[in-house]
């Protein structure tokens, strides 16, 4: 299982047969990326057409490797290799892949073959696939579906994307409340299909199906077949089937949740949520707050150069409008730039500064927010040092500044000038910096998106607005 | 259960005691944050050292939420609490509480406290502790444990920090590769102290306790007594004791793992690590991402006004370096100025959208590198999808405000001016945004320490040279 040994193969011999083993080995890098070797293989086979040797080079890879494959193949390789899939093997990678592949892989796919490897999925897999094909496919598709498949599909898509109830799987293990160890041990021996394919936790209900408590597998194991569950059990935390996914991961996140039941409005256990869908959504949350901090939109995970275009442009827009307007500040202070031109020169770093010590302040109190270490129990404290460490800041930049100007212009009035002009615009980015998120997160917006606009509005606008202003009264 | 309920205390009554039940609604509010009231209640009971009352109170809550808890009380209430709790409960608490707190509750603790507590732990937690504990108490209490947990600890404290093996447990469940399921059954029934407290994976190892395969707990239950370990067992992905956490949080996501076991250089199973710290890691890492783009470091946890301060400045006092490198580029053209002040105006406009620009390219590459979609196999097609999109929507911006300064100042050599300038500028922000993470990434740096500060001062110099630099040419 080594994946840092040295593979025994050169480039020129990179098209001679080799053992299972060695393929295993010689299939990801030290990076557990796929090796440009293997994808070389693979590519080979599948152009000569040479259905054995495709299936060993296949057998060598984990599906999230094949799915990572299908982004290096042709059209008409990724066909090839499709073809050598079991419906399981299928399954998995369509639930891994890429979305632009997986939308070229759905249409090219026989609906015959989409169901049977619907057939082998979780239902929040298959959800997620079905929701991916054209209306024409999704209805033969359906169609072709066992009734059970198909009703537990179409509810699930009643819900609202991003919700518990889209991310949940139907298949949950429970047991009434007066079953003992050893009947639940029995039960889940004897069922098959309705039970998930893996589970971490045994929910007890009452029954109305509502949960009662829940018992971890391993802890079942750890008791005598006559334990009454009743007795095992552990309080439980619900999800509501529309609880938004992000706050399902906090809770997750929070209480080190492996799995939890998802109940309906009534209380009544309609799936679960596992710990693998919420890593998911937790990556997902952290690299929506990196790009909406930078001004990208999220337009689902599109990497055309049209999409790139889409999820810029706007903000980009939006960014020549504040700009536009911060810098006709200027235009009202061309006299005073006429009069002193080095303004001109000191003008960009005072704004720039502030707005670097806005976007730092911006940063903590999103990611506190996003992590709730940042509430109404605690914002004035921690309103209170911000704008303390923007004083604290500013003011050594300010000495910094003013010393330079010195040296430089040989000014004093100059050098005052700039000094009182940083410390004015880290009081503003401060401010601007912790309001502007804490504002927008209390008016239920997500304090990511749009908040760099207006931080860096306020400290361009300030950042001219103090350093002329200031000059007008002290230099002129 | 039912958290959004109303409770049925008002201010006024928030004083008088209330059934177990009704406290559990009260103890939070809507966004599972602590409710006020509720830490009103406990303040008081502290106060009066009424200690059925606070047994009651803390009953109510997850020991999470007693360590957020902690977080609202003083010093003396905090002591109050800490002392009506079990050790079990007490071990819970401490390894979820916020560091500073921690720290300051672990000065105050009796060494026999924390000892009686971190019996109660598991291994990978117990080091988090013993690690915050100041050299003498540490010693006392290494002391004081039997010889195995300190043994362990010892260990675990040898590997360094952010490692797997630091951040593994070492209580496994494992079983030879001989055994039945029946077998494994009857043993993990039997033991007792060296299994974990809970686990997902039963790792089948050989004679030298090298995993060959694993069997979740579920698919345990899903076989008969007689059936061979060996026969149901899956392939595992290992993980090296040295590993990076980051590199082990990928491999969670990537294979979807719950559990993964930690092997020593010879292959020897010696721990595991589990879902729920890799979570913690994910967290951290995008948090991480974040606030390394904003130009805040990572001085630890530490919320303090002076950490505030230690974390941000050195990036200000670089960002002067570079905003006065940039700025001495107008310095330069100040005769151009003089004879055109508009470009003063126009000047800031220019650079802004190109960092902007630049920010958006930078983002999405970190991103990407993090994710590992960006690798060597599709640098060179991202590369040329960012300059695309940099030209195009640069194109776009310039045509906006070359009309603008049409509009506005009936000069079409200025806005020609402008217009080129756009361009220029986004072309340049578009390589330095995606070039620089790549870079630095490749010299195994990471890439969104520094990256904005090189693509802020990329924009910010091209943004003046190619606007002064362009009108000196065409205007003057």
């Amino acid at each position: 299982m080594s994946r840092d040994a040295e593979h025994p193969l050169r480039d020129d011999a990179a098209l001679v047969p080799a053992p299972a083993e060695d393929l295993e080995d010689l299939a990801l890098g030290d990076d557990y990326a796929l090796n440009p070797d293997f994808v070389a293989l693979v590519v080979d086979a599948a152009d000569r057409g040479d259905a054995e040797r495709l299936r060993e080079l296949l057998a060598a890879l984990h599906p999230a490797d094949v799915a990572d494959l299908m982004g290096f193949l042709s059209a008409a390789d990724r066909e090839e290799v499709m073809a050598h899939l079991d419906p399981e093997a299928l399954a998995e990678i369509l639930a891994e892949i890429e979305p632009e592949i997986r939308e070229d892989l759905l249409e090219r796919m026989p609906s015959a073959t989409l169901v049977r490897a619907l057939g082998e999925m979780d239902s929040d897999d298959a959800v997620d696939l079905v929701e991916d094909l054209e209306a024409d496919k999704r209805a033969q598709v359906l169609a072709a579906l066992p009734d059970v498949d198909r009703a537990a599909i179409e509810t699930s898509l009643a819900y609202e994307d991003e919700t518990a109830g889209r991310l949940m799987q139907r298949e949950v293990a429970s047991a009434p409340q007066f079953w003992t160890v050893g009947q639940a041990l029995d039960h889940f021996l004897a069922s098959g299909e309705e039970m998930p394919e893996l589970f971490f936790d045994v929910y007890v209900v009452d029954p109305s199906h509502r949960p009662l408590g829940g018992v971890p597998v391993s802890r079942l194991l750890r008791h005598d077949r006559d334990t009454p569950l009743a007795r095992i059990m552990e309080p439980l935390t619900e999800i509501p089937v529309g609880m938004d996914q992000e706050e399902a991961a906090y809770i997750f996140n929070k209480y080190h949740l492996i799995s939890a039941p998802v109940v309906e409005p009534g209380g009544r256990l309609v799936g679960q949520l596992t710990v693998d869908d919420i890593v998911g959504v937790i990556r997902e949350e952290g690299e929506e707050d990196i790009l909406a901090l930078a001004g990208v939109s999220d337009v689902g995970r599109d990497a055309s150069l049209a999409g790139a275009v889409r999820s810029r442009l706007p903000w980009l827009v939006l960014n020549l409008g504040t700009a536009a307007l911060a810098s006709s500040v200027i235009g009202a202070f061309q006299g005073a730039i006429a009069q002193v031109i080095t303004l001109a020169i000191l003008m960009p770093i005072v704004s720039s500064l502030g707005g670097n010590a806005g976007t730092q302040t911006l940063a903590v109190a999103v990611r506190a927010l996003s992590s709730r270490e940042l509430n109404a129990a605690n914002s004035a404290r921690i309103i209170g040092r911000e704008v303390l460490t923007g004083l604290l800041n500013g003011t050594v930049l300010a000495l910094l500044m003013a010393g330079a100007v010195l040296v430089l212009f040989q000014d004093t009035r100059l050098a005052l000038t700039v000094a009182l002009a940083i410390v004015a615009n880290f009081l503003v980015a401060a401010l601007a910096g912790i309001s502007a998120p804490i504002i927008l997160d209390r008016l239920g917006r997500d304090p990511a998106v749009s908040s760099s606009v207006l931080v860096t509005f306020a400290t361009d606008f300030m950042g001219f607005l103090a350093l002329l202003g200031i000059a007008s009264l002290i230099l002129l």
